[in-house]
């Protein structure tokens, strides 16, 4: 099994950055604006940039500690990851630890999502300490695979 | 064994990006502004963030396709490492998959390191594409570490 890790630290109390994990208004201020569902239940994420597509995301856990999601819709090669993240403070720092595990192969277009978690881990960042994140369809490009 | 992947797509011509990646005024335009050493021998990277620590990079290969590094000196955890760019043109892109393979463990400082790759590399796209990037001292925070 292969995983994606990030780790960025948000100057901010830990409940805000766990807000911005846990509800649609926050989720849709640094991933993607095009977020809907129920954050006790299934998650909606979709991506103009990819012609509509995106991720359905079954929450398995809220805490303030962690948050965990399994993917149940999206490309194949994501259904069945677990995406998580774990939150502590550190300091003035709400540290997150990110991590997608269960990818079956260390595919091309896993190298594509590990650099683009980390800009969207940097839009959550910028989002919870000024307001404003760079979700889709206004986030940063970094290839031809948007 | 655990590895950190990331994909690039440089606006730009590959050799472009091969300059980059093999010369020290190329390196100390995208990672660290203190490079030295022998781009065929090894190359020695600071960041005067780390208190002046940083790696040392035994070149293993140099090829229009492929950019090869064994870490030899840093942090215990980089030691034998390898770090690997991959170059290929797609249309107007020239995609680089990055690699550093051989993780003994996923340590807290590699979810650290996978996101400072991926900002680095952002910098290499940045800097190739307009001819400024931001390498250390000046590059992206990610976190209380950096």
């Amino acid at each position: 099994m292969n995983e994606i890790l990030h780790r960025v630290g948000v100057i901010a109390p830990q409940k805000d950055v766990y807000a911005a994990l846990t509800t649609i208004d926050g989720l849709a201020g640094w991933w993607t604006e095009d977020t809907t569902g129920d954050p006790d239940g299934v998650l909606e994420f979709r991506f103009a940039t990819a012609g509509g597509d995106g991720f359905d995301m079954k929450v398995l856990e809220t805490s303030p500690e962690l948050v965990r999601w399994e993917v149940v819709g999206g490309p194949e090669e994501w259904i069945g990851t677990e995406v998580s993240f774990e939150l502590s403070q550190v300091d003035e720092f709400t540290i997150v630890l990110f991590k997608q595990a269960g990818w079956r192969e260390p595919v091309e277009f896993m190298y594509h999502c590990s650099t683009k978690w980390a800009t969207f881990l940097m839009s959550l960042k910028q989002y919870v300490e000024t307001g404003k994140g760079e979700p889709a369809p206004n986030d940063v490009l970094v290839s031809n695979w948007h």
